[in-house]
């Protein structure tokens, strides 16, 4: 369990490590950073968002923490505890954000020291703004966080990090497997802002911006997308990510077909299906 | 001009039939109305949004009105002007509200007795909801009119068309073609709602409720659609709908080969694109 005298240690302080850092600042643990970026520590030294911090990885002060919290590139996630899991402290417990599972939990735990476990999580939120300097705890409030538990893990495990959930304000903690989050995630997340960034590059658009109505902008609010995580992310889910692809451009094209035969009846039973269905997401 | 001697009769009295008749009475102007449901006008009537009403099209009743908006489903407007124009005023001004505009108005235009002038207009505004029971004018504010006029429309209509947005409350009027209307309509607001109801027909997702997050809803929001009057409005614009369902099914496919392929430099250039112009949409 996650009691106040667990030292928690943040690798990585962008916008989702940072927020982690402040939530769990204020409710009174005592939080250490590592980071590339100086002014990123000075930064969170500045706000209290941190006790400690630094941008050099040594083994002094990666070995006082109880537990570590992985808010990195999925790639550099993997290098990190390639080259310093020695420093890590015996029976430590690491626990990471990283937004698709299979391709990360199962290499992770494989190559970890025997003595340390590895419990995935995925913390559904963020904003379209990235660093430390942005970091915000209230972006939890009302979020889903999804732990992704493997037959390796101890219950213990799986306990501590729904409780880090719970102490960083989300509005739901559940569980499911990485295999399912991932699917999930491919076609609730990936899925959609595919469609969105396609939509953004059919045209130079600018012009229309006057006539533009809802419609459009919800479609496309999530086109703006930091291009070097997203595209990792897809990749790294290639295989869901193109299942999902293909169905949606299946219905896609059965709409497309009904146009064209002038189908009204394929158009009409489809837009009742969505009707329907979309009337189960009114929040 | 739209002075206030002029009286307005409203044909079709549902939503935005309804929130026009608000506005109109609210300003002014005698406004009447003919409508199918007996439900319709007795409400209106309550409610003060029109001073006269009637289910009996009549030649008594229609010939008062020096201005008529047509707020019926496309093939409804069509033929009530084939049963009914005898009965309208001499040189009386006719408008719409019709979401598509080249498959109408050459039609009306071309129909429509010599002394008359049919001015076509699209308020580009809505509610996920029908019925006079729930018009309300003030979904026109921050919303756009555009209106569409051809070679045979004097510019006295075409003031008075502009002078009626107004009225109405709208932020932006503007002027287009019908052709550039439709093509622009395709994209912005047709596409999307294909897509939305791609997206809600791929899977039964109501166990999906408790992971979705903000990108889904916003997608999908659209899918809640009147399948009666969009597909009668996606058949109605068939050609450039399909061109534009083409454009975007191009550039997801660049997508889907970009992840099958691990084409990292393909998938940042596209989001890359669409972060750019994305930004001119932020309000």
């Amino acid at each position: 369990m996650l009691t106040k005298d667990k030292k928690i240690l943040i690798v990585g302080l962008g916008l989702i490590g940072g927020s982690y850092a402040q939530m769990l600042t204020k409710a009174g643990f005592e939080v250490g950073a590592v980071t590339r970026s100086r002014k990123s520590i000075d930064y969170a030294l500045e706000k209290g968002i941190i006790s400690s911090g630094t941008v050099d990885v040594t083994r002094d002060y990666i070995s006082q923490f109880d537990l570590l919290v992985f808010a990195l590139y999925p790639h550099i996630f993997i290098e990190w505890l390639e080259k310093y899991q020695d420093y890590i402290k015996q029976g430590a417990l690491i626990t990471d954000v990283t937004g698709v599972k299979v391709g990360v939990v199962y290499k992770v735990q494989q190559m970890l020291r025997d003595d340390l476990e590895f419990i995935a999580a995925h913390p559904m939120a963020g904003r379209e703004v990235c660093g430390v300097e942005n970091a915000d705890g209230s972006i939890f409030k009302g979020a889903n966080y999804i732990v992704t538990p493997t037959a390796s893990n101890t219950q213990d495990a799986i306990a501590t990090c729904r409780q880090l959930g719970g102490i960083l304000g989300f509005a739901r903690i559940s569980e499911v497997s990485p295999e399912e989050h991932d699917e999930m995630i491919g076609f609730l997340s990936q899925l959609t802002h595919c469609i969105a960034v396609a939509l953004m590059n059919c045209k130079e658009s600018s012009h229309l911006v006057d006539f533009t109505g809802d419609s459009f902008r919800d479609l496309t609010r999530i086109a703006r997308i930091n291009e070097e995580m997203w595209s990792e992310l897809f990749l790294l889910n290639r295989d869901e990510l193109l299942s999902q692809m293909d169905l949606f451009a299946g219905e896609f094209d059965k709409i497309r077909n009904a146009v064209r035969d002038g189908d009204t009846e394929t158009l009409r039973r489809m837009m009742q299906i969505s009707t329907l269905r979309r009337s189960y997401f009114d929040k």
